[in-house]
Formats: C-alpha cells, sequence, structure tokens
C-alpha cells in the first residue's frame, strides 16, 4: 500500500501523508491544506507545548500578520537574512499603498516596537510574551510539514533586565519546554546544544539547537531558542528606568516551534504500514473496533469504550461494519493509533477481546473484565519502548569520528560527533558542499556549553531537511 | 479614570481597551495588537466555542491564508462582495508573482476547492470542517475588536447531501454553539432571526442572524451562519455519487464567529469602573488580595486561594504589596475579575475576609473557614445576574412600533420592533438613510422564520457597529 521506507524514503513520506489524510498541497506554491487528522495531531501538540509554555510564566498574545517594510530594514542581519524569502502587500482596498507590507516571517521587529512602548521601568521586566500565529517565508524547495511557505507556529518573544537573566530563560524554555515535550510527549530523543555562527537565526548573538534524527538518518531542526543580545532592544529602542534611576537597554530572546514537528512525528516513528502515534500525544489513544456485528458485538464494544473512557484513556469506537474489518485494521495502522481493542463473537463467547500494539504488532487476549485496568498501564509502556526505541535508533546511527573524511562518511547514513577543534569554521565549509551541515556543539556529556570554543565540545554534523 | 460612558461611550471604549491592557493599534491600518489581558478572553471563548463545535461534529482542519485570486471571481456574488475589501500579494520571494495572490478574506472558495477533491461518494457527506484563522479585510473604518482588517476567527464550512440537511445543521449551530455560548457563557442575550436580502453574506442564500444590544443601545452582529445553498458547490463542482448512483451536486454552508465577540463582551457588561467578565468566561473568576503585609495576613491570602483552587476556581493571588491596596483594587476592578477577596489584618483576627462582587460592588463579610464553599455558588449567582441585567437593559430598549418614522426614532436609543409587512424592502431602504438597518426577521415567539415572508414575522431594525 505504501511506498516502503527502504526503497524511496521521500515517496514513502508522500504516500503516509496522502493515505493517512494527514495533509495536501495548496493551490498557491509552496503552501499546504491540513487535514483533519494532521491537524489533531498539531492541536494536540498545541495544547502540551502551551501548557510548558505558561508554566515558564509567558503570556499569549496576538500580534499582525502585517509588518511595515521599514521594520524589518531596523537589524541589519535581519533583513539580510529575511529579505529573499519576504511576501509583499502592495495593493489593499482598490488601491496601491504609499508603503509595501511585509507579511511576517517572524515577528521580532513588530513585537520590539510594542515592548519599547509597555517597557518603562525595571518593574516591567521580565516581559514573557508568546504567540500562536501563522507566518510566511517564500521558500524555493518545498515538502509538506517541513518546509512549507506558510506554517503554524508559536513564537515566543522576551525582554528581560541582564544578559545573564536572558540567557538563563531561553535555556529555561530550551530544557523545560522544548526538550521536555519532544522526549516525553513525543517520545523523540533530541541533541540539544548551540548553533555555530554559521547556523544561527539572522538577528541572534546565540541560538540553542534541538534536533532529532529521522528514519533515513538526516536530522531534523525540531526548535530553536535565540539569544537577541541587544540587537533588537537597540533597533527598537526598549529601554527602561533602572533600580538605580538610569536609562538601561534590554536584553531580549525569541523561540519558536512549528507545524513541522509533525513531519518530525512521522519521520522519526513512521514505518511501512503508516504512522505510529506515541499515546501521550495520540487524540485518539485505543480504537475499540466491531469485528464483526453478530448478536451482542456491539453492546459490548460499546461499553468497552465506555469504560475505557471512565478510566481517563482517549477511545473511540469503530462499529463500522459496512466496511470490511481488514480495510479498518489497516485504516487504524495507517492513522498510527496506539492500540487497537477487537471485539469479536469468537473472543467474546470466552471472555475475552484481542489487544493489538501498534508500535510493536504484538497482539493478546484479555479479559472483557480486566482490560480497563490495564490499558492505561500499557499506553504507558508504548510511550516508553517508542522513546527507547527511537533512542537506540539514534545511538546505532551516531559514530564518533576523528577526521572531516569520517565524518562526512558518517553523515551518509546518520549522525557523527567530531570534536569541534578538529572540525573548525574551515572544515565546516567544507562539508557544507557535500550539504552537510553542523547541527549542534555540545559538550563531552551533552549539555549546552556555555561558549563555541569551550574546550571538548563536540560537534554534531548531518544532513538535515 | 475612564471617560464615563454617559459622556462619550466611543471614549469610554477606547479608555477601557487601553487601560485595562486589552489591545492596542497595530502598526499597519486597521490592525490590532491583542495584550495578554484581551488574549485572554479570546483564549477563554475559543475554549468554549471550540469544545462546541466537537460536540456538532465537526473536525478543525487548517487551508491557507493566500488564494489564488482567480478562486474568488467563481463565485458572481461573493467576488462582487469582497473585491472591495482584499489585501492583494503582488511579489514574493523578491520577484513580481505571475498571478497576483490574495490575502483570505474568508475561506469558502479555497474550502471548496478541496470539498470538491475530497467528496467523492454519499458516505463522505456530510463532511464538517471548521477552521481557526486570521483573516484579512481591508476596511475603510476600523474600530479595535469590532471591525479591524487582520481579525481572528473560526469559519466553519459543511457540505451536505440536501438542501434540508445543510439548513437543519447550519440552525444547530447557530442555536447550540453560538445562541448557547454567547446566553450561557458570555451572559448575553441575542436576537436570533434570518438576515434580509440585503444583509446577507456574499454568496449565500440564507444568512442566520444574532444580535446584541450594547450599553449605547446600538446592535452588534456576534456571529452569522450561512446557507450557501449550491452557488459554491456549482463554482467549485462540489458532486458526490448518490445512493442510486446518480451524480448529484451537494449543498453547503459556513458560520463564523470572530474576535469582535471580544468588543461585544466589553460593551455589553463594561461600566464607568471598566469591564466585568461574567465568571464561566473570566480566566481570573477571583482575586484574592492581600490588604497590608501583616503577620499572617500573606499565609492566610495564600491558604485561600489553594483552597479555592481545590474548589474548582479560577483564583489569582495578588500579594504586591508594594503597589497601595487602592491601586491594585482599582485595576482589578478595571480588568472585570468577578470576585475580589481581600485579607487584611483587622478582618483577618474575626476570622474573616471581605468578598466584594464586581457586577454589583456589594461588599460582604464572610467567615474564613465558608469561602471556600461559598464562592461556586456566588459566581453562578454573579453569571446569571449578569444574564438578567443584561437581558432587562435589552428588553427596556426594544420597542414595538407600527410605523417606519416611530421605528426611525425608537432606533436612536436601542431596538425597534415593527411588522415585516409593514416594513418590507422600501422601508428597510429609507431607514438605511439614517444608518439604521434591519438586524434580523423573526417570528413574534423570537424563533427563526422559514422564509422572510412568513405572516406575523417582526423585524427588528437598529443602528449598529
Amino acid at each position: 500500500m505504501l511506498t516502503p521506507q527502504g526503497t524511496d524514503f521521500p515517496r514513502w513520506y508522500q504516500d503516509v501523508l496522502a493515505k493517512a489524510e494527514l495533509a495536501d498541497n495548496g493551490p498557491v506554491r509552496g503552501t499546504m491544506v491540513i487535514r483533519p487528522y494532521g491537524y489533531g495531531l498539531w492541536e494536540r501538540m498545541v495544547a502540551e507545548v502551551d501548557a510548558r509554555i505558561k508554566d515558564a510564566g509567558a503570556e499569549n498574545a496576538y500580534f499582525p500578520l502585517f509588518i511595515p517594510e521599514s521594520y524589518l530594514t531596523r537589524e541589519a542581519e535581519h533583513v539580510e537574512g529575511f529579505s529573499p524569502e519576504l511576501a509583499v502587500v502592495t495593493h489593499a482596498g482598490g488601491k496601491e499603498l504609499e508603503e509595501p507590507i511585509v507579511v511576517r516571517p517572524t515577528s521580532e521587529t513588530v513585537i520590539g516596537e510594542f515592548m519599547a512602548k509597555w517597557i518603562q521601568s525595571h518593574r516591567d521586566l521580565p516581559l514573557l510574551l508568546n504567540q500562536w500565529a501563522n507566518v510566511v517565508r517564500w521558500e524555493l524547495r518545498t515538502r509538506l510539514f517541513l518546509r512549507t511557505s506558510e506554517f503554524l507556529w508559536q513564537e515566543g518573544h522576551t525582554a528581560h533586565a541582564t544578559e545573564v537573566d536572558a540567557a538563563a530563560y531561553a535555556r529555561q524554555i530550551h530544557l523545560n519546554v522544548y526538550q521536555d515535550f519532544m522526549e516525553n510527549v513525543l517520545a523523540m530523543p533530541v541533541f540539544i546544544g548551540r548553533k555555530t555562527k554559521q547556523e544561527r537565526f539572522a538577528g541572534a548573538v546565540n541560538t540553542l539547537a534541538c534536533e532529532a534524527i529521522m528514519r533515513d538518518g538526516k536530522a531534523l531542526q525540531m526548535a530553536t531558542s535565540h539569544e537577541l543580545g541587544q540587537n533588537f532592544a537597540k533597533a527598537f529602542d526598549i529601554t527602561y528606568q533602572g533600580v538605580d534611576g538610569t536609562q538601561q537597554m534590554a536584553w531580549t530572546t525569541s523561540w519558536g516551534s512549528s507545524t513541522r514537528m509533525v513531519g518530525g512525528l512521522i519521520m522519526c516513528h513512521g514505518d511501512d504500514n503508516g504512522l505510529r502515534v506515541p499515546p501521550r500525544l495520540a487524540s485518539t489513544q485505543v480504537v475499540v473496533m466491531v469485528i464483526r456485528d453478530d448478536e451482542g458485538v456491539v453492546d459490548a464494544a460499546t461499553a468497552l469504550a465506555a469504560e475505557l473512557k471512565a478510566a481517563g484513556v482517549r477511545v473511540r469506537l469503530d462499529a463500522r461494519t459496512d466496511t470490511s474489518f481488514g480495510r479498518r485494521a489497516t485504516d487504524w495502522e495507517l492513522k498510527g493509533v496506539p492500540v487497537r481493542v477487537e471485539v469479536g463473537p469468537r473472543d467474546l463467547a470466552n471472555g475475552e477481546v484481542t489487544v493489538v500494539r501498534r508500535d510493536t504488532s504484538e497482539k493478546q487476549q484479555t479479559t472483557v473484565a480486566r482490560l480497563a485496568s490495564t490499558v492505561p498501564a500499557l499506553l504507558e509502556d508504548i510511550q516508553a519502548s517508542m522513546l527507547a526505541e527511537a533512542t537506540a535508533f539514534r545511538d546505532a546511527h551516531t559514530v564518533e569520528v576523528a577526521t572531516v573524511d569520517e565524518a562526512r562518511d558518517a553523515a551518509q547514513t546518520g549522525f557523527a560527533k567530531i570534536a569541534w577543534s578538529t572540525l573548525g569554521t574551515d572544515g565546516e565549509a567544507m562539508l557544507a558542499r557535500d550539504a552537510i551541515t553542523v547541527r549542534c556543539i555540545q559538550r563531552p556529556d551533552g549539555t549546552i556549553p556555555e561558549t563555541e570554543d569551550e574546550p571538548g565540545n563536540i560537534a554534531i554534523v548531518a544532513r538535515s531537511y
């Protein structure tokens, strides 16, 4: 049904998107239609990420889609980075506009303008904002979820009194929001570290990386958190009166994660039968399937679904017996629902149902009486197994190397770890010729170094999406 | 602090927006920055409306911001209605585009295109979609929340096998989602009915109205639900194979509610001291305020907040004693938090705290021990009182009249009800000269008539936002 991953991974990805009804190409180049099943994955991601952002003290707000073109030009690196990707509105309300309007590629500039207005005193700091929004970057090569002209994301923007406060907050978001969400909800292990100068966000003084491996051995950037230094504070005049009464310049950060995570989820966990959704993310954790509409089967399945719901499980009943059981089972497999409970007359006669795990395809009989009490633990077991499996895959595809040539070879099938003092910016440039990039620089223990040049720093290199 | 409503209502509205930190004007003409407190109101509206939409069986999806200009022109009335308000992207990625792109003013056209693709058989119907998105309509006169160039909304789009099914679904959404939400969460009574031909959505064969009265006697359209007949089905070729094997044309609906509801909430319930937020909507239902940081007061207030939280109340602790109590109390009043619990040393010595209702300003002493058990009922009482007060205000400002002249007079201070057979399209045109419009046509018992011309139909006319 699907092109096997081993035959053609990009085609497998396209097949999953189409057959699991996740997304379609929009009519305007590079845009995307997110279908209900795909959007359901995103909605659950939003809920989990949003809760963590609120726990970190940031509040949601909304800033305009349209930004005056002049705003973009105020921070030199920022405009250079985004200029080639801008969509520009030149006409509105039937007239040509006096100043062209840019459709936001990101909101540092417009938010900087309002931070300057709202921040007067040290009492107004830190100012911790987040917004859920669409942004537009006119990309040359697009791929659904991974790189689209318009995408959905959250972008956090904060202002702080000191450089230390700003750096600490960016790190807090990176670890407590992004890493925690990815590992504990998406069941995706991520490498955490700093980006090199080459790979930094346009306008940042430091970008924190969060990189996952896909099942074809390529890396995907799952989220980034930026220390913006005083670059935007200077460009937009974000100043405050300090405790001592003097005028001070603020320090800002920004951090984002997007619908790209849906693509990452698919390519990290998917297999030749389709998606595999980790239970903590799944909007349907268990589907109770009526095998055949024999006497008592629908009633038994309905009762089981109700019991599971009462046990706190996100459950769905599938009693569409006008469609063949095989076809429905394949469809739920394709959609990656973590557990199928198959209810049929033969099992029921023995007081049993069949429980099928999507992650391992294991089947086992369970008594009707015990089902609801065992499923919650089973879901947690699946969650843990999926993270363990993805971590084992990553470890098996991560090689420690000593030379740039070895790094190039290793990056054909996965990640290479090489001493940053060995690689350096020269080695980085050499690898770039083969489309291999430094995904992040980290300490030997996997933590984030304070600077690029700490002794012992490791560069992780890979091909990437 | 605020301009009194009686002195200058529009200025009162602007003052509330600024001083309660709800919203600011964006840098591009007509756009809006929604500040955290204002966005918090919208987030709660989204949660409540979204739950009702899901209960009605519709699923969320996401369609692109950008629509090819040619799509808009396929439905004649639709393009005529929206052409003057379009924002157009002519350049992207540094180049002029071959076909200009429209920033969606609404998504009937692009969703119609995909419905045509996804719907093949009668088994695919009904197709019930909703999306939460931003849309752009280049308006001449804008006012924050009420009419902005960009606004946030939900737009539902559905396709059905028959005209009867489509009409029934539009009505279901209108009553079970919109009316229920507005009356039971926003505590805003609404008049329900049909729009006249003049007031219909561009491309609809019937538009259902949901109209509220503001405290200056003007009407605000809070949501609309449209039967689109086969207009969009024909334009986009949304056909299906019927049960009998023949090719059939689908019937579609659309329905929306937006950030305008935030403006409605402010102008329906607000008073000279600021916002009044109904408890079911409020993200903070109760604020527990430390009056003075004397011995034991902060501890007592913290414990009370924890007890309230455990009782299911959305509570916030205000222990910012470096700001004066009076200033903080005024600020919570301005923000419309339904209940303030004031905790001070004198009351505490008697085992009491002071409970202040925002809606009536009533104060009463309650024992510390009884507080948590009495607050949930108090919140429900406030919710009911606010709906009763708003309903009484509306009834006092709604006059039954017999002539067009009387209708014109009555509309200076509120709503006029006049027999539709008396008013008719001629009367409608006469009132339009004085900026008075027919808000809806309803039956004498307040229900929605099947046709405009049912005998006994009443027209409700008013000035409006």
